[in-house]
């Protein structure tokens, strides 16, 4: 028998209690020796948008194979669960736009079931723990070989599955209006302007960029490294997803700056700084 | 040589430190090879009975093999560790009840030894850290078959392991009287009382009910799911345990109800409820 | 071809996100079945001092293989990566100090590039995250021996590798002279004075002993093991790597005595004690 493939398992399970640890143990009761890689368990319960966005920033540095994904607020879930073929491995999770993101980054379903055969379920107590008694199976099975696609549920249209909508960038009258996406352990605040969309109002690398969130304004530079402002000045970079952050050296820049996911952002090119270089252009803006 | 048994490993180590690292690196240097699965780590400290309830929720979903569960408040503890042998492994731990309720679970001790072999340990720095120089030890060396139980130290009667007291629930005048076990990172409070005893005192799916806590009462629905409460209302329903738990959702209970572990509860058919029933029998109480 | 080595892996990525799964799955990627020892990752952000000692605390209960520790604040760390060859393995990490004490443990440093190889580093999308991007590359393909030290990179005297400056205990007049060294998640405060130290100046385990943090005095006793003081009552005992620290049985001692890393502490013989000794020289001081 071939080697079982990998599983790579997100959650909001949290690491207090012991959900993470008995979906390892369900995983190695049914396919002994598989291996489970923790992409994270700390997305803010029932945040849909944030395991998503998580997913997807990981989803490129893990190994082909299975990757479960369970972030479920058991509001509006009558869709249930379903695994979703890729060309880099099964998808294994709630249909409520929490894998569509990822999906479509490895280049979208190829095939869909629906979680719905009660052979690969554990038997229920109460009230499902769908991580425990459905996904963490499902995702057991597939990983072993021990089950196909098929085995799992019926078909279902791929382009059935609920998406995600996620922001758009808009740009007008030299500004770049986004969004904040995520802030991780340390403050850092990832946007979803790309270097590209400042690139198209004329701001580079190197310019002073003024931040406007709601009528606060802060001027910062594109710094090239973390270290390139003064310790505890903010500074606008593309950070290592190539994504415009908002960071603070040696400090938190949503503490700083009162970011948070999915606040509205804009970008534009200083003025102040135009100024400044028509007066003294030596080119040492920095 | 048959490949190692997986250790499922609990504790109150907590995660700021490298206690949890270096139990696995003691592992791995004993038995290279050997699987750990970490049920979970943020256990009260040295709060014997919330370890000893986490073992017993997360035993039934953890591969055979060896359990190595330590949370040891070092007091009283002159009864040392011991290994106690099972139907469905080898369970390593401190003799202070901590595995009694998951050792019952699994069907009572078969044999078991005191933990007093030197030739198992580590040497000791000063004040041992048992879970490294003692436990871990113990544990490699029989996931890996290098040691029987024997070879650890001598036989105890496991009639003689200490035990832990759980609660039990009170039925009297249409009151179900217990206690909340368990508040997990959701703020969802799961109690010591069962579907049956609730239908002792007449009490089904979908009836309302009177939590009482102290002086204080609650009316919740005893709910199939929950979604089917109002967000933010809490509800009452039989866990992916099977234990009744109260839980609000999108919320936690715990915070908005006042509930700890520990704390004694009442539930109560609702007389409110019986009136509106006997006004409008349409049998459409939800 | 012979089994991966395990890599054993210290951060300050924090479990919020999804840092260390990634690290993970990188390694997965490249390396596929290689075992991963997670020691330790909330050394608080930047604090390559905290890191170094919980790499030093835990590099013998480790096993032998690649060591992978990244805390890298990002100032002044134009000095770049490095993987450094010692007797028990090579550590990879950044040139920071972090990884020097450990490397001197085991016997100091025989050989070390630095982390210059583009080949193996993963493609840089924007600021480079280099714990993903430079040193899960080089730890994984030096675990599975798809490459050696010399591939990495050129060579550098390990005599020119940033040290790391502990502090020295100072004995004089009676009195030892030393610092707190890390605090760990129960409160206790481990220093870097030894028994032997405490011995230089005539106190020996069972002695009363006065510590000194700044003005305040705090009277202790040397126990020999937690439960020996009353349960509140803090202690001074040789912790589990053989260091003299301060605990409070059933509490945390750093909150007690507001102790902190780094601070400076100084522990003498207690007065008070040689009186009660000479009034009543029974020898039972404990």
């Amino acid at each position: 028998m071939a080697p079982s493939s990998t599983i790579s398992f997100l959650s909001d399970f949290g690491d207090a209690d012991e959900f993470v640890g008995v979906v390892h143990g369900v995983v190695e009761r049914i396919a002994p020796g598989t291996r489970i890689i923790d992409i994270g368990h700390r997305v803010p319960r029932g945040d849909v948008r944030a395991g998503a966005l998580m997913l997807l920033r990981a989803i490129q540095y893990l190994p082909d194979g299975v990757v479960l994904a369970v972030v479920d607020p058991g509001v509006g879930t009558d869709r249930g669960g379903v695994a979703v073929e890729t060309g880099r491995g099964i998808f294994v999770g709630p249909d409520n736009g929490l894998l569509a993101p990822a999906v479509a980054m490895v280049g979208g379903a190829l095939r869909a079931v629906r979680l719905e055969s009660e052979e690969f379920r554990l038997p229920r107590h109460g009230t499902s723990f769908d991580g425990r008694d459905v996904f963490a199976p499902a995702a057991a099975v597939l990983a072993s070989g021990e089950a196909s696609l098929d085995d799992l549920g019926s078909a279902v249209d791929p382009g059935s599955l609920m998406s995600l909508l996620l922001p758009l960038v808009d740009h007008g009258d030299g500004v770049v209006q986004g969004e904040v996406w995520w802030v991780d352990g340390y403050g850092n605040a990832q946007t979803n302007i790309s270097p590209e969309d400042l690139a198209l109002i004329g701001v580079a690398p190197g310019d002073r960029v003024v931040l406007q969130v709601g009528s606060a304004t802060h001027e910062l530079e594109w710094a090239s490294a973390y270290g390139a402002a003064g310790r505890g000045a903010p500074l606008l970079h593309a950070d290592s997803h190539g994504l415009m952050a908002i960071a603070v050296q040696g400090g938190s820049a949503a503490e700083s700056l009162m970011l948070h996911a999915g606040l509205s952002v804009g970008l534009r090119r200083s003025r102040h700084l135009k100024q400044l270089d028509h007066e003294d252009d030596t080119g040492h803006q920095q």
